[in-house]
């Protein structure tokens, strides 16, 4: 009917329209502590992803009401709780792996400053190893790790696939971790969640051959894709809004559609919703996905 | 039924729910060229500022789809109308008026930089007047113009009004324009409506004696405020769309209703929606104003 | 002979050009561990002011190397010291105090904005305590704390102490603390140097009734000075360099005087000297202040 | 003696220390209107490379006191300047080129923002005219540009030149335009000169192989790189200091350079002179550059 529009798979197999269980998909979710909640969705077969309009692969999202309160002292133990959870996508010997860390979006919108912020908090050695080795005492322990932040398609005139590809070729990591502001279907989910998969970053429906894709298959490298939902699409919200509205009223399915189709213009397309205080969730959430990744990469600096 | 919320004067005398028309307003529009529209709305009575939810004053919106291009030469012409427009607020003799600019809002969350972003562009005066006066030959036709960035309640723990009425008792302008960015109830008035109003800014419905209103009540000199809707409240744009879809389906407005109060949850009161250009936007918006109050107060510097 | 300028009361005492003592200034020096060196420097006389170009007052400056490292764990240890040198300037009922805390300087030039940047991790909790009073359970510890990033001259066309003095009329605090960056004389006390003083801000020679000075005078209030020099005066380095050549090279001082005279311009009046790594140090040393006023004020949160 | 260091050829043609003519470069300057003067310098023979440390090439400097003036008429008037100056150096048929521009520098170093700052303003294109074609009428006799702000080794852990390079191969341009903040010899010279020159950019003496030139040995395409000098290293202002004094008073040189080479301590180096009002210079600089960029490469938008 509507494009719902979400990029957490854990939204996707929640619920579908016809109530219906979809085959191919497995999902386990476990608490940790009182506000903690970890599930892993895993999409095993094409099918079940053209259904649900993700691509094939595992992710897991970690969600806790505690990521919006300002005591750093919570957001310490969702690092280390997103750490862990981003090692089990890890090589075995990934200490001494290459990784590139990419901030995407654009860092001029609120909302969208997420992966760039995170860049900026980062331990940055691939350099210091280049240049001093691994016998630099303090460093023993850690993985070469190099960021970029390489800025929107209105910024810079060129997919950012385009950026990547050209920088791997050159630098060749061994993996890449993209860092991106996500979209949820609900609110509930904002600022809230972090998302963990080995799919990468496909734009869209999230199913096909998407030129501007940032996945293994664009790339040559494995990419762990890392976000957060920081907003709503707006015409998703009214869709669900006017959804809801129908059920509780048992209209007719095909005449309400048609309704709320001729209500919801182009313009809402290029709307989205977002908090007020969304400044310093960005601030805050950055820093527990930077402080987590340098807890996994460069441990004891 | 819900709170529909609007800054703009030109949305609230538009469409009134029940139909009938309001006594104690009056509303001219004029058309420039084929593309601005200019809407004169004065509400000249309490109890229209009360049936309407705005103080009693005059309200001008100038309208263009023009101020959404990148051309800056049309930008240039929407500076010259607001500028003329403005000047119908000003006393006679207002090249000899010691004025304060204050830029409301919040720099950090992008739809909220609006006012923060025209007082970076704004030519400062104050100081160069008072120290060389008005010998200073290429400043001797301008007025002595001094600005601020107060800050929001959250980044400061003091109302806005307080650091303002301590400045003003202080500095003692003739005039305060407080620029601010606003909320409009419908997403096609977004980043092309510029409001003019000799009221000041009053929060929530606008009307009764808010202790943190930036009035000529509360700061002793009269307030022009300047904004542009860059954002549209997320629980407004809900309920309008609900409300449309109960019209087109001749639904019984009292049970729709109850169904449209138990869908909107408090959060979605903290929730706003803006467009994804909103960086771009606020930039050269920005720059609309702050050219417009240059030409209007430091002429040909 | 030049104009050798310090905002560093350590520097002034340090070295009289003529090698004599002055009387009326006392000196103490002590170490914290074996990197931290704590000087109190008392002027007494208004006669040793004159003489030092630095009003009456205390001076605390707490030096370490462990300031230009990376590593956060010394800069909690240094928050720590500093805040219990801070404790030492305030009254003993401080906790029932109301504290505006004054980010002075340009955030938009790298080595002037530590004030503005310490206001940005503050915790704010003015306007807590006065919707919610001291019942608020977690607050009950806590100081009355406001916050304010005033703008410089160029940018608000108003003296920085006539917006104060506005402010704190209209909010009635018992206690300035201003947050500034500093000029030193020697660029080996550069990011490594904390100062805090009673005697409030006066700039120029320090001594005299300053109409801009940002003192107890001025504001009515006491005035807790705080700063870390991050640039050192152009022309005070190169007259320093300039006489330690004449020094090595006995010349005569009035011939060699003339000739320094003659090559320093005006121009160089307005330069100053940084590091290049000035952004990282002034996020870090930023973030060591808030800290240690955040632990001193608004304990346990 | 002591490493002087400039990167404008304008400043090493100026003065040989032993007062000698080179041979091997052509220096041709001539006015403009009574206060712009552009210099062309062409160093012609590697001899003559060694000698200035400057690699061969053409390097244009425009200097003009009115680039420190507000006023934006004048900047317009040195944008065009630059522009018909940077056109000497495009080939002929630059109008179907494709040109990516790089802003070098640190965004969060005021002085060194010069040229990531010029992306923010240039008329980004590429991605237009590879989705819609030269057929989009306004766009039809522009270049097809594209801009990237690679940020600095210690942000990404990469060498500037590791990440064009990647770029380059990726999205082909037939061009690279450098822009960066440059230091120059004298501060009478900051804010008020933009070189432009067809060597690319080489760190250091500027002599050899360094594999981190932005050159187009390096990346296999022209490069023309446009600076402006922003900062003066803080050992080069006091050698030349010093240098002045010893002249004036006819010091045996030997001598007067073992005192102060021994005064110029290893921290000096990694310091340098910027002025106070180095942010309006940096905002006002980037514009003019942007411009001339844009009415050279996308005219008439």
């Amino acid at each position: 009917m509507f494009q719902i529009r979400t990029d957490l798979a854990v939204e996707t197999s929640e619920k579908r329209p016809d109530g219906k269980e979809v085959s191919g998909i497995r999902v386990e979710k476990k608490k940790r502590g009182e506000d903690v909640v970890i599930t892993k969705v895993c999409i095993d077969t094409q099918k079940a992803a053209k259904t649900l309009g993700k691509p094939r692969g595992t992710y897991v999202s970690i969600e806790a009401d505690q990521m919006m309160e300002e005591d750093s002292g919570y957001h310490r133990e969702i690092s280390e709780i997103f750490s862990e959870q981003l090692k089990t996508f890890l090589p075995k010997d990934y200490r001494n792996a290459k990784i590139l860390v990419i901030g995407l979006g654009n860092r001029e919108v609120t909302p969208d400053a997420l992966g760039p912020k995170v860049i900026d908090h980062l331990f940055i050695t691939r350099h210091l190893l280049e240049e001093f080795g691994k016998y630099l005492v303090e460093l023993d322990q850690c993985c070469s790790i190099s960021g970029i932040v390489p800025g929107v398609m209105a910024q810079t005139g060129m997919e950012t696939v385009e950026i990547l590809r050209g920088i791997v070729a050159e630098t060749k990591p061994d993996l890449v971790i993209a860092v991106d502001a996500l979209a949820a279907r609900s609110i509930k989910r904002l600022n809230r969640t972090i998302q963990i998969t080995d799919t990468g970053i496909i734009p869209g429906s999230g199913v096909g051959n998407y030129r501007n894709a940032i996945t293994e298959e664009h790339l040559g490298i494995p990419v762990i894709a890392i976000g957060i939902p920081t907003v709503v699409d707006a015409a998703t919200i009214i869709a669900d809004f006017c959804m809801g509205l129908m059920e509780e009223n048992k209209s007719e399915p095909e005449e309400m559609e048609a309704s709320v189709r001729s209500l919801i213009s182009p313009k809402l397309n290029t709307m989205y919703v977002t908090s007020k205080d969304i400044d310093e969730a960005v601030n805050r959430l950055s820093f527990t996905i930077s402080e987590g990744l340098n807890m996994t990469f460069v441990p004891r600096v």
